[in-house]
């Protein structure tokens, strides 16, 4: 089985050095954004969805050019694993998410995806040799056509600097900055 | 100037390969997080925080072992360009932000920060010149001490079935799913 343009294998090592260790939700991740790459609509240029932060983020920074930093990939924290990749002006995408129902027939992913046990407890090799068995089976495949918010190009617009802290910030934030308001997240500051 | 483990044209190479082009946030973002390494505190266990979602966190994510898909990196975004390593339990931690009253006297780095100028009259080779040639001295660095909101273990929780889409979804979002509620991306689903 290969996941983009990598073998298995090579695809696992890639996860180890980027995400740290080879998490089954990067596996599946990784098949899940595969399928996407390869139902995706025609045209270049596409921007990429996912319902959630856990894992699914890396595998489509990893085989896509959406990464967080470009503003290409967007997570939108819905608690689902599924992945959109969409063209980015249109909207016209393809959902790639895990069907629950086939887990029937793969009991340690149904285990570990479902937490029906503590990790310590599940079968990591059952678990493992269940995902590269399953593949692409594990998963659906949908046309959707996402809604226009998330076709808006991220403008911060233009730039003041905050009279408190001395940073430069969006000026569409206020007259002083978010972080020297009611969102600044640091308790001490020297 | 190396950039974490790497020498700065290989940093550059990294950053083509990840982020899609040597975008100067990225360069500047990986001489800030090079800096934090260099002053974060002891212990090996940190995670990081951006205060802006643009290019910084792929710095973050080429230079640390953080990422959005594990969990060990955060985005709040306040529009300031900052990021902070901290020691993921108790909290402390450095902050590296660029100084915009260094500014003056690199006054293409200005330019870009401040968006003087449309960006097709900016002139590249100068802002990316200035930049090598600047390093360090763009950066301030701060101790602090992170809200204890950003030290809790992100956790889904029990999982669910939505009765609506049959998908997995977190217990404690309710009877049904977010996606499935006001928080639906997509206006067609086939």
């Amino acid at each position: 089985m290969d996941i983009g343009p990598y073998s298995f294998d090579e695809y696992v090592h890639l996860v180890k050095s980027f995400h740290g260790h080879a998490a089954p939700g990067m596996i599946i991740g990784g098949i899940m954004v595969d399928i996407a790459l390869n139902n995706k609509p025609a045209g270049e240029l596409f921007d990429a969805l996912c319902e959630t932060a856990n894992c699914l983020p890396d595998a489509v920074q990893l085989l896509t050019p959406c990464t967080m930093g470009n503003g290409w990939l967007r997570i939108v924290n819905l608690g689902r694993f599924s992945v959109t990749l969409y063209e980015k002006n249109g909207g016209e995408g393809v959902r790639v998410y895990l069907d629950s129902s086939t887990l029937d027939a793969w009991p340690a992913i149904k285990e570990w995806f479902f937490k029906l046990k503590p990790k310590k407890d599940q079968d990591s090799q059952a678990l493992f040799e269940q995902i590269k068995d399953a593949g692409a089976k594990l998963c659906k495949v949908r046309s959707v056509h996402v809604h226009p918010r998330f076709m808006e190009k991220r403008s911060k617009g233009s730039i003041a600097v905050c009279p408190l802290c001395g940073e430069a910030y969006p000026s569409k934030d206020g007259e002083i900055c978010l972080g020297c308001g009611d969102e600044n997240p640091y308790t001490e500051f020297h």
